[in-house]
């Protein structure tokens, strides 16, 4: 912008929005400014993230926004060599998604660059960046040079937002917080793709989650979701797809900090549950698609699980951990063939099983009762900025469409201070829900893809 | 309320409200003793004001958030032998509305007691208090014992709003401005009835105008509000009653401070516009027939114009003029059979006349250009707290339905710094509308009575 400029008052603006006008590009422009200089008072950006909420925007509005918050801070830059290998991923979360842990370390093994910059968790959701943390040593800080030189040696790279990188966001993600504005669709799409246009990615492909245990309940409003996600992240310049995928029970058997990434190894190990690694699979293979890298999504799935079998994703992860502060010995030890993880990740002091109370089929472990609980156990926080205890965990003994008898045990409870109380354990076992073989629902984890444009 | 409560969160509290349900009087209170008390972050009001504006209250909610604004600081308490002759009027406002100053002197003299609290201006809105602090050593400030002092003696007082008198409003007051949250229905009935309800009236009268120059452009809207404000009035213990009035063009001749002042008290003499007379007779009348100090509004409407021709309610005028701090020998002067005001009111230094472009009957005045240029020239405020000229106002020399020849001197301007510009001459001249004699609108100024229910 130059340096002279129409007034604008903030309240004005706030009408527009508020009688479900649009706001052109010069008043998201003024409106975005104000926020990271912190010259609108915060009532009014309550005020306006709401009016945004009630009356929505239209997509070039949306573009405006994300596109205004991008630019609100610095850019990361990236060596001309690497054209078109920098990718990324981004997933709408749920509970036990530990999927950016193998998928950074096995694209990385396919040769793209992947700066992925990852976030805490907050009420129940858990943060990519709180599991790796439960690794001895793992420092989630680095600056754009320390960033550039593992992603040179090693490729890829799990890393906190830096106070530089889309400022905007930040102030606008605390107040949507604060004021029930979070799960707007026009919102979601500035914070997601400001901060992947930051990153300067040639492709990015987003996990959009739908089903019992996702924000979306339902499928067509995560399609919507993936919609402007994509629209707006292919206007900004980046190729952009997403998946649009079920989740109506955790994804594998651990949720948790230390227990997830337990798993995220197994699977680097080519082990593991089959639901995560057909996710880093086809994810993985999704991105190798869109840079090129493989003629078919189907010859991309294959590669990447290549890399998880032969152990090169698993060679990229060791490093990576030493690149970020992991003492050697101990990054060797996680990833060698011993499968004794304790001997390095913290144990809770408590474990206890809890039993089937009937016998049958297990037709869907649902993952808000169990985020909960874990929670309130201290896995995760109540309020940012929290301390989180990284031993606390479960790990799901059965899995959906397994039979199970009366006494089984189905989950091990890992606990310390506060203890697991009786309330919590009848709210746990509500989460099991048992029938008959022929109730299974075998739908597959991908439902669609939404392809780039 | 106990001291031990619920706790109840102020996101999901917004999230309720954001979308469309209803909140429970427990809720309303939490969310008023936070706002009062400054426990709620301002970027959470913000977000719950335009939630409110957007969504709406029943009016359950908006009688639950009346009363907990009114209880959030103190009640003024009247003598026991008081006890059905308080009362007060509240006007939604417009250009010209000088009516509280003739009114409340009308009532005193009919002995009803008047502790009337009025506000100051902001944009094109004159303040009650502005055009009072016009008249030298005039003092707005006046505590509850003083406040009791004065209606014992004379019958009325003009005050501001003190620092204990519903704190919440203050807060919320000030948040609505910046946010575009000021015109919704149940906002503006929580914010008019609580500070009514904190002077502990008997009966109170609305004036709620709709027209050109008015917040409401139809009887319909306006009626929506005074059916809001009425209801919820009565159930609060106050007989509660309103008439819908006209207001296309400005009320009376005259507008800014100093000059109001001298309209008022040339009504207070029995003289003065007859549109400003037959305003302060139908809600002066109204409120005697709700106090039962008349038996039809008609004779209520009588009783107050005989005070106005009689002298009764200039005599309390002039006592309450001194009782407030203004020298006896200017009260006098104002009061007495000269007209010459500008001995004691101030004059402004220019004055120019505007002359009709064309020949006709005048069917309208556009208040709301009069009010634009003034303001500019320094009639009101652009901000809270600033400072004006009471000298600067403007005075028609013609009335609607009245016949101008093309060079008829129509309006006297008076002002100062800055001086009346030639694009604010042009701006000015488009507000005098002329045409037939045919098409002059002669509806009458009160359309209709809500009573109270």
């Amino acid at each position: 912008m130059s340096g002279e400029e129409v007034q604008i008052s903030f309240s004005e603006l706030i009408r527009k929005k508020r009688d479900g006008e649009q706001l052109s590009e010069e008043e998201v422009h003024f409106f975005v400014r104000a926020v990271k200089e912190r010259t609108i008072q915060d009532c009014q950006i309550g005020a306006m993230l709401m009016a945004m909420w009630q009356r929505g925007m239209v997509p070039k509005e949306t573009l405006a926004l994300t596109r205004e918050m991008m630019w609100s801070g610095e850019l990361l830059h990236w060596p001309e060599e690497w054209r078109g290998v920098v990718v990324d991923k981004h997933s709408t979360g749920g509970v036990g998604d530990k999927v950016s842990l193998p998928l950074a370390p096995a694209l990385a093994a396919c040769g793209c660059k992947i700066p992925m910059i990852s976030g805490r968790g907050l009420a129940h959701t858990g943060g990519t960046l709180d599991k790796l943390e439960s690794v001895p040593g793992f420092n989630i800080h680095q600056g754009p040079e320390q960033i550039k030189r593992i992603l040179d040696d090693i490729g890829c790279c799990i890393i906190g937002q830096s106070e530089t990188l889309v400022p905007a966001d930040k102030v606008l993600y605390a107040i949507r917080d604060a004021t029930s504005t979070v799960d707007s669709i026009p919102l979601i799409t500035g914070s997601v793709i400001s901060k992947k246009g930051a990153e300067s990615l040639f492709a990015l492909v987003l996990d959009v989650k739908f089903g019992k245990s996702a924000l979306y309940k339902d499928i067509n409003s995560a399609r919507k979701l993936a919609e402007s996600l994509v629209t707006v992240g292919n206007k900004l310049g980046i190729c952009t797809g997403a998946v649009l995928s079920r989740m109506d029970n955790p994804i594998g058997q651990c949720i948790g900090n230390s227990v997830e990434v337990m798993e995220a190894i197994e699977c680097l190990k080519g082990r593991g549950p089959s639901d995560l690694k057909e996710l880093v699979m086809v994810l993985g293979g999704y991105l190798l698609w869109m840079c090129g890298k493989s003629d078919t999504l189907d010859s991309g799935k294959e590669r990447i699980g290549k890399t998880l079998d032969n152990g090169e994703a698993l060679v990229k992860f060791q490093a990576m951990l030493e690149a970020q502060g992991v003492q050697p010995d101990t990054a060797h030890l996680l990833c060698s063939g011993d499968q004794d993880y304790f001997k390095v990740l913290r144990r809770a002091q408590h474990q206890v099983e809890l039993e089937a109370e009937s016998e049958g089929t297990v037709l869907a472990i649902n993952g808000m009762p169990l985020a909960e609980v874990l929670n309130a156990l201290g896995a995760g926080r109540t309020q940012a900025g929290a301390q989180i205890n990284h031993s606390i965990g479960a790990e799901l003994l059965v899995s959906v469409g397994r039979h199970v008898n009366k006494g089984d045990p189905w989950i091990r409870i890992h606990y310390e201070t506060p203890a697991l109380t009786q309330k919590q354990k009848v709210f746990l076992q509500g989460a099991l829900v048992i029938g008959s073989s022929s109730e299974v629902d075998d739908s597959p984890l991908v439902s669609e893809f939404i392809l780039p444009k």
